[in-house]
């Protein structure tokens, strides 16, 4: 979880054509610990709007393209209107800038709006990142806890937004509660009909037979900006990587299994369902070293 | 949907145990224009909190027994601490106080509060109702939509919050957009396995047969506070009124179909996928003019 914010910048959403190259004038900077959001807010009203959290190192915002695209993509599923690219990169910047030293997160929202309102509303914190060394070197063990969906729902039904980051986000909430109560530091989704798909806040990847393998991001997952990081590092290692429709069975059974996500990077899954599980300590320092180095 | 908010107020949450008869100092009226809330905010963040929407006609709010009662059983589904039932009564009678004469709506909300903070924030809108007269005599045409879920997922998967009615709301508001896309007022939700729900904000009451149904409230079901109304009464009329699993088949073979709500109150259903429906205009007057009355 992300300690209290630090920084906060409200942004006046440009279109997304506007051409401009700096819009530094669509910022403010409030005090993050003063009111800034009406009881209007369709945020708050209905968890109606996009996010996205961005990992900074020392000021530096990682894999921003990418997050960039996934809340346009987001943006787009939830017929919100399309972000203006270039002015959400200089808020990037800007709160990076802003930053604290060290490991510290960017959050970016997108949020519908005022009810009745004229435009989306929208903003960016920056905080400093919880400490997630100890994880990182100890792993989590998971729960699988079943997510309700067959593996087909989210493509047969878009206005599931299984595809869309939304600020809708009380069930995986609810899931991170649950895996504790049972004891687990983390959950593992899976579908009614017996897949894994990914966990509340990461992505799942497995290595297996030589070989890295993700569940297949179809409109039932989202896609992972830092797995997509994980694997253009590995193939840049000449590794093979690829994407598959994966059992619990193949989680128990892998050479190794991670959670990768933004901020908490890449950590070892220990146990499935209190069965130990296989892991790769050094495998996990070196994608733990690349995931904290400049992208 | 709502208009703008007229009247706000922030709760500070008093402890469920409490015995206090006046809760006026936890009230604090605000500005409903006003920055209020912190972009730390986690109902505005993930969704994370609760919410109840009551009707309120010339100053009377109705249900609200049943709507506090709701919001205290969504809090438990999302361990939030236990509101204290008297300060929410008392919430909404000042809240209905100073809600416009005519039809007009009273929104509970209960966040989890600011990240990291020590509790809950908490605060009642009162506003004018959307003028729902035309739909109530006219009837809505709805589309069925693949909610994603087999009819067992609530029970089986509690952490999936099916009856909990919680902030992230996203996907209702989704599905509404997709509804009106298809060129219909609203959707009915169908499980993947073929049984109907609900509509994204209302509650389905069928007549067939000399007797009343509506879908058993299990955990995949938000249990309908206006529809708990109709059915007393329709029994207080001598009718019959039951819970049963219906398909839809079943609601196209009924001799009327409803939605109903607590502000929107009942609309016939005119139409399902295109096939036009029998309805019963004189009941549902009926049904409205009981909803409109003081309860």
């Amino acid at each position: 979880m992300d300690m209290p914010q630090r920084y906060a910048l409200i942004i006046a959403p440009a279109d997304a054509a506007d051409p401009r190259e700096d819009f530094a004038d669509t910022f403010t900077p409030i005090d993050v610990t003063a009111p800034a959001l009406s009881v209007g807010e369709l945020s708050t009203q209905r968890g109606d709007g996009v996010f996205e959290s961005i990992g900074v190192v020392d000021g530096h915002a990682n894999e921003v393209e990418a997050h960039v695209q996934r809340l346009a993509h987001s943006a787009e599923l939830c017929d919100l209107p399309a972000p203006n690219l270039a002015q959400w990169r200089q808020a990037v910047a800007v709160a990076a800038a802003h930053a604290p030293a060290g490991e510290a997160v960017v959050k970016l929202i997108l949020s519908r709006g005022v009810e009745h309102g004229p435009t989306p509303t929208a903003w960016a914190t920056a905080a400093a990142a919880t400490d997630f060394s100890t994880v990182r070197r100890d792993g989590v063990r998971v729960v699988t806890l079943d997510r309700g969906y067959d593996l087909g729902a989210g493509e047969r039904a878009p206005w599931l937004l299984l595809g869309a980051k939304t600020l809708s986000y009380a069930v995986n909430m609810a899931t991170l509660r649950e895996a504790r109560r049972r004891g687990a530091d983390d959950a593992l989704y899976v579908t009614r009909d017996g897949y894994v798909l990914e966990a509340p806040t990461a992505s799942l990847i497995l290595h297996r037979g030589g070989e890295f393998v993700t569940p297949a991001p179809s409109g039932g997952i989202l896609h992972g900006t830092t797995q997509l990081s994980v694997y253009e590092y590995l193939e840049s290692r000449g590794l093979t990587t690829g994407y598959a429709t994966l059992t619990i069975e193949d989680v128990m059974t892998a050479d190794a299994a991670w959670l990768v996500s933004s901020i908490r990077l890449a950590v070892a899954i220990t146990a499935v369902d209190g069965t130990p599980l296989a892991s790769d300590p050094a495998l996990t320092a070196e994608l733990n070293r690349f995931l904290l180095s400049p992208r």
